[in-house]
């Protein structure tokens, strides 16, 4: 009998379960479908029809590999934000992109600090080359700056992973507090800053500076452009930033229907501002459905909403519930938050069902 | 002014350059699309019918995140092949599996041996670990299974790279030299076997053996199911050589489109069958097209055809002369290969087109 290929050191450290159990996974379980699918922050306001459109008539070309540079795309991008084509990085999501940017600034034994409970694949991207978490709780809800500056000093950590809109919590950090923070980190500390939720997200913003090196920001159209079944974001920053990333990413990893989809929505910003409005609308009445319910709700500037059990474990009995009843609904899983349930803004429709069940759930548990 | 963040070791050390130039960034170059695009070993016979049929029916689903188990794709695989689903594994095609390979496999400083001009996003992923390539020539323009089993032991490889059919030679390893190859590898080695083009080979292979812990094979919906730009491959092989790949691969990566067109392009294959035998019947018409010619040209178990022009600075020659026609077709870079040009089995059409253009760069180089 042959020895086995042995594994690489840090691979064979690892984990492989896997960061959270899909939708897919439990309708198996279950035998059938959810009714209502609000449990992953996907758009439930689809994607703009001209970028149905392009990508149904980009089929018959998939045959061909996807252009390497993502150049229409990267070119539509940076005349909007009017940077260079240089500053700005086209791949797989915002997944892929933050896998290259550890990849590309973290060495087996680094550190990254985050908020406890913030992105868990973020961790898991770090855990991947041999690095370390070192997490700061939230407080009040939200993103400490102070303990997020504090714990990069002492951890002297290479990466910090901010987002904002912050996920699960919804919070956001005013452009004053993204300058406290960005100039309270150690000199060389990059900032990991997910905008996966930009869009939702109120005006008083860190001005898009694409010459300062101390930060990276990451976009996708998996959210309010609804294309997250797609497979395409891209990542904003200093042109000796973004270079390494030529060094190890997949030049023909990008889906060739995707970059034609991409492209089209994002020149439909109309229906953009059709989604982020009906996103709006759909926060205000989750606000309302948690007091008619007599439960809690925290303040979203995202896609999302999560409603405040008071406690975890009523919480987990408040999902389990929703889920057995064909509402996907996810918890997050560490303290503070993991007293609420966190819901994607729906549809009316989706929100009336949930509303429903919803109350019907909280009446037996 | 801040110090700007720093490169991990390994990513430090890398070049920056793309393996290849894609056919869209000549394009740009030149200011004009290609008449014929036959360099990228991309299909030439599209894709099924119910491929193309199946991912326009997802697009309204586009929103939703595929599922990260491939759950039915995977099914579908296993059910044909008679394995069990463990024994397959789903990502964004075969470059994508490799570079999760070679991080589950080979820590920095490890050695992969592979024959000199072959695939070159293999030794790039290699080199993205801060693993090394060692190289071994060719012999009689196939691969010299003597020659790699002496390297692997030689250099105490702990992967070894091969294509069956072979690109860019399209040569072909039987059975009994495969088994040579296995059965002389030192124990623990890893042979990592790429079959991308394994649909246009005869029928004389290695048996599909998931339970030998020797090798994994990568195959692929880019080549003969035409969906390169959909981005889905699978890797088959044993159990405990797949689960490592759930610590490191994005499991939200598989795009939810691509999905649902490679299970019915799966399910098709009476369409395979039509493409394998029009690639077929290409590849004779390009042997004698080089008659006709009076040049030289490889046999070719894969869907292109490497046309033998001498020696090498003929072959660049007649490259740029077929490209600055609007003929996409690529070079083997390293010898012998380096005096062939490699062109992809084109429709009948194509090949009209390409053997015009051929004839009158032939006759001023």
């Amino acid at each position: 009998m042959a020895p086995k290929p042995r594994l690489s050191r840090i691979v064979s450290a690892l984990p492989t379960d896997i960061p959270f159990v899909a939708p897919e996974v439990m309708e198996r379980r279950a035998g059938r479908e959810f009714r209502v699918r609000i449990g992953a922050n996907e758009s439930c306001f689809g994607m703009s029809p001209r970028a149905v459109a392009a990508m149904a008539a980009e089929l018959p070309r998939a045959s061909w590999y996807g252009d390497p540079e993502s150049e229409e795309l990267r070119a539509a991008i940076s005349d909007r934000l009017d940077i260079q084509m240089a500053n700005v990085t086209v791949a797989c999501g915002i997944d892929d992109l933050q896998s290259i940017a550890v990849r590309a600034f973290m060495d087996p034994g680094d550190v990254a600090v985050m908020s406890l409970g913030a992105y868990p694949t973020f961790a898991y991207h770090v855990v991947g080359v041999g690095g370390s978490i070192h997490s700061v709780p939230y407080r009040d809800d939200r993103n400490d700056v102070s303990a997020l500056i504090a714990a990069a000093h002492e951890a002297r950590a290479r990466v910090v992973f901010l987002a904002n809109p912050d996920n699960p919590s919804g919070s956001w950090l005013s452009r004053e507090e993204m300058e406290e923070l960005l100039g309270g980190l150690p000199g060389g500390t990059l900032l990991i800053l997910d905008e996966a939720y930009l869009e939702f997200g109120p005006a008083d913003r860190l001005p898009l500076d694409v010459h300062d090196p101390r930060l990276i920001r990451f976009r996708t159209f998996s959210k309010a452009y609804g294309m997250a079944g797609m497979r395409i974001g891209y990542a904003l920053g200093e042109r000796s930033l973004l270079t390494p990333f030529d060094g190890i990413r997949l030049h023909f990893g990008v889906s060739r229907v995707a970059q034609a989809g991409a492209l089209a929505a994002y020149a439909d910003q109309d229906f953009l501002g059709g989604v982020i409005h009906a996103v709006d609308e759909g926060r205000v009445d989750y606000y309302r459905m948690a007091e008619r319910l007599g439960i809690g709700a925290l303040r979203s500037r995202a896609n999302f909403v999560s409603f405040d059990l008071g406690q975890k474990e009523r919480a987990v009995r408040v999902m389990d519930g929703l889920i057995s009843r064909g509402i996907f609904v996810r918890k997050p899983g560490n303290p503070p938050l993991d007293r609420c349930v966190r819901v994607t803004v729906g549809t009316p429709e989706q929100r009336a069902i949930f509303e429903k069940t919803f109350a019907e759930v909280l009446q037996i548990t």
